[in-house]
């Protein structure tokens, strides 16, 4: 990929954060009324430095896993598989809330210009994650330009909106205007300014992304993701700070109706066209970032499940190559998640940082393991980056954790930790199994370890319950595999019993007969019975189970019938020497 | 069981009714004021006569069907097979109306006692369902004494009422109370009359059970049910008189918030103990009629798939000898009309008498041409006596389809139609199948309609994704069978398989291995087609797959595996040569 397609993919999910980030530290602040706002650009500052110093750090990431370093793997080639682990639990959190965050906060942008569709905002997100859902099993490519036209658009309108903003506060000599008044429910204390700085910092969820990504571009990838990825920060850094100052000259508080965004464009531009774009624009970039969360979700699966931390069916691939298992778990996690918060932007975001800020944590302390492992050329400059960067990202999640804990980060703490746990009992079943199944090192058939056809002793069992062409096939296979055969007939009565042995040996005998009774005409509890009987008395004997079986082409069609081979397949399942198939007949 | 033991449980259904018929017939009445309830009397005149008439009738079909003459069976041995299936149709909605009317009745008699609980109608009575569901899935058994006592209970309410309220009658000189003042809607016409009508007879629902199930009476069985039905016309005629006789009295006039018997039972006993105990004995009479529809609706579908025009699970009987899928079916379809229809009993009431009265009205003409056919001692009397049911309730079905189609009659036709029509499909799906594979009257090995062994000509493919125990059991497996055996692995490069065909070596080579490449890693599509092109190259071979497969003892452990077998079954359920099977290890 050119850099100038990948920065708009690879970056809609860290600029897109402007619309959520800003506002959030701000609804903190507003608690405090006219003294918590005036924390706002020193805690700006503070989250400035934090994404400059992050922005360097992944610079390092880039440089040492060119072929993609995402939290998961840089924890765990570093630092081993629980904190591996751990990342990947934050990754997961994160991106659930990526999707769940991304759409509230987008919907919170239509219903600034539409207010009457507020109270369906519910349904809406969930429709939205449907779609998402449907679109990506379907294996929507992010194909080029249809992905790159909405965070271009999105930095226009924000450039657009900054410019005309400056260029108002010029004509009148940059005084701000005034605030509405406000009513202070809390005092300003270090508490409310950390959580301001905290819910602040969701302004650079998503930044991660290309360092994910590197093999995307052009050759020399790790140099062209570099480049991008400063770029990727210069934009963030300034249209984050573009909205801090506009807020501040513009006198803006925090609506509960109303974005911080709608309110500066509609300062800029009334309700005109200008004021719609920038709102269509900032839903489409949201949305689009929500759609990111998609590709890198069922990819952290698919690692996950190939070093068995996670069930195999996230490793299969449908029939577009892409990871259904994965995308499903996402919607449905994600959908919960918005249902249950109310697709209320500003009740998830405590959830957010932590997941976030963990995986960033991880990723950079793995990095300054890497480097000081390596000791190459300028290995003290690069842990140092990478030492500011973990130490940076860590105290926000130590912040998150705390100041958010009641707030619903003891949500996304307790998901990591129950994650991680499912992860290692998942790998803990898996390798027992595999150290049950493996063969010995010099395997041959004669070793212990291993069974041998000549331990195979067979004997085929036919149900007929009737005799009709679908049995006699089943019989006829049955024969056919030169193995003893024993046909097994269950009936009520003793008459019946006598008819049917009356029909089977007119029939010819072909195949020994056992009939066995069953007064109130149950079928298969008799089978099962005659079948556990059978191998406690020569338990030597492999057993198959030849079930006769009419093939049905469509499935109202099966509805008719008592599903006989499935249902004794489960019912036989805890016999090791007993296996069931079936034979259909094509009629 | 004896009459005393059978009256009670047979007769719950019908004498229940009492419950709802008559206030059904008043709400119709009171639309037209005071002029409107006036017809009451005449109207329950024609509804005595008629149960009089239908029970008079269903005394012969006892006589006839010592072995109990339901509907479906009476119609289908008389009239034949469609007029015998539109009879157990009606049937059908019948015993799924009596379920939800009789709900709903029920928690009206709760609801008049304690108002606060009108708004939770619709979950408790879906709750009830449910509990009636397990408790007939459990197998309740109809115990002697439980289930008499809330019948003969009703019973004595109903007496009391009856007899306090005709003192208290005589001692005012049988003046009637007068009516609150009424405001009609509409005029006293000859279709209000008609309604009315019909919604009165669905007093008589139920009186069908006795004739259902002669075969439970002491012998001699035939005339002990006959006096029992007499017995239960004489109480249902003396209750459903009594309730109209002390409505006309006691002024009364239907109201929306508290039943008819409610308001019958505070005139009398006012708001003490007696009052309380007629609202409970009605509601538990009204629990009792709607169980009595879980025994008698899963034996007319146990009929149905025992003569091929119903789903064969429904022959099927649980560990408690219960038909379970019958009990499942009418819990679902009797909840979705309750939870439809709001738990609301005179909204319910138009759809019931359709299906009740095309039931009758098919088995009385079936018993009239039995007794034609039959021409034995007594017919014409017989004859007359089933005639004339047959002609009554014949115009009570033609006068609640017409009168009450667009208040929900339309549902109940529209279901008998769909029924039929189903039950007739089925019926030829079974018919088909059974030409197809039946075998030929003579039928002997040789046949050219039956397959032989000497026709199969077997291999084995054995599915190897890894070398391990449980692989190397399935090819062991395999190889005992004693015939030609294949190993299939799947590769994703040209390296991998060649290092799989190294270890297959070191292995021993025991069996031949084909490799089939799949560059991104896919099982199923690649296996399939592997085996859909050797079937075509090679169509007289039967390919038995034998899939490895781990047994695993917990659900939770199977959801970390993807079900190959059964998914490779299901990708290769159209080939008729190809089985599969699954060897299972046991760890």
């Amino acid at each position: 990929m050119r850099k100038l397609v990948a920065l708009p993919v690879l970056s809609a999910d860290a600029l897109s954060s402007v619309a959520y980030g800003p506002e959030a530290m701000l609804t903190v602040l507003v608690l405090a009324g006219s003294a918590g706002l005036g924390w706002s650009l020193p805690i700006s500052g503070a989250i400035v430095f934090l994404m400059l110093a992050v922005g360097t750090s992944y610079r390092q990431t880039i440089r040492a896993y060119p072929q993609g370093g995402g939290s998961y793997i840089v924890a765990t080639a570093n630092l081993g598989r629980v904190p591996g682990l751990v990342a990947a639990a934050g990754l997961i959190t994160d991106y659930v809330l990526t999707v769940a965050v991304s759409i509230s906060s987008g919907l919170a942008a239509v219903t600034s210009a539409i207010p009457s569709l507020h109270s369906a905002v519910v349904p809406i997100g969930v429709a939205i994650i449907v779609i998402l859902l449907i679109a990506n099993v379907r294996g929507v490519r992010q194909a080029g330009a249809l992905f790159a036209a909405p965070t271009y658009a999105f930095i226009l309108a924000i450039a657009l909106l900054v410019i005309v903003g400056l260029v108002d506060a010029t004509g009148r000599g940059f005084h701000a205007l005034p605030r509405p008044a406000l009513h202070a429910t809390q005092a300003v204390t270090l508490l409310l300014v950390l959580r301001a700085f905290a819910s602040g910092s969701t302004a650079m969820t998503g930044v991660e992304a290309i360092s994910n990504a590197v093999t995307v571009f052009k050759p020399p990838e790790w140099r062209n993701a570099r480049t991008t990825l400063s770029w990727m920060i210069g934009l963030l850094v300034t249209m984050f700070v573009g909205i801090i100052v506009l807020v501040e000259l513009g006198g803006i508080v925090p609506e509960h109706s109303q974005t911080v965004l709608s309110q500066l464009a509609h300062q800029d531009f009334g309700s005109g066209p200008l004021y719609v774009y920038v709102q269509a624009a900032t839903a489409l970039v949201l949305l689009l970032a929500a759609d990111t969360a998609y590709n890198d979700f069922p990819r952290v699966m698919f690692l996950l499940a190939r070093d068995r931390f996670a069930p195999r069916p996230f490793l299969k691939m449908g029939d577009r190559l892409a990871f259904n298992n994965g995308i499903l778990a996402l919607s449905i996690v994600a959908g919960l998640v918005f249902f249950a918060f109310n697709g209320n932007t500003s009740s998830l975001i405590p959830l957010y940082a932590v997941g976030v800020f963990l995986a960033f944590t991880l990723s950079q302390a793995g990095m300054v393991v890497h480097w000081w492992r390596l000791r190459s050329g300028g290995w003290r400059r690069s842990i140092l980056f990478n030492g500011i960067g973990c130490v940076l990202t860590a105290i926000v999640f130590v912040i998150a954790a705390i100041t958010k804990f009641t707030a619903g980060a003891w949500v996304s703490l307790l998901i990591v930790v129950v994650f991680t746990a499912v992860a290692l009992l998942t790998r803990r079943h898996f390798d027992r199994v595999a150290a049950a199944t493996g063969l010995s090192p010099e395997a041959s058939a004669s070793e212990e370890n291993e069974e041998t056809p000549s331990q195979f002793s067979n004997l085929a069992i036919v149900p007929v319950p009737y005799l009709n062409r679908v049995t006699v096939r089943a019989l006829a296979y049955a024969v056919s595999l030169g193995q003893p055969v024993l046909a097994l007939h269950v009936s009520p009565t003793e008459e019946e019993a006598k008819r049917f042995r009356e029909y089977w040996a007119d029939w010819g005998n072909h195949v020994p007969l056992e009939v066995v009774k069953s007064p109130y005409r149950a079928v298969i509890p008799p089978t099962v019975a005659y079948i556990e009987a059978l191998h406690a008395q020569r338990p030597e004997l492999t057993l198959t189970v030849i079930v006769p079986e009419l093939a049905l082409r469509h499935w109202w069609q099966r509805l008719l019938y008592e599903d006989f081979a499935t249902r004794l397949r489960r019912s036989l399942a805890e016999l090791p020497m007993v296996l069931v198939t079936s034979v259909p007949l094509h009629v």
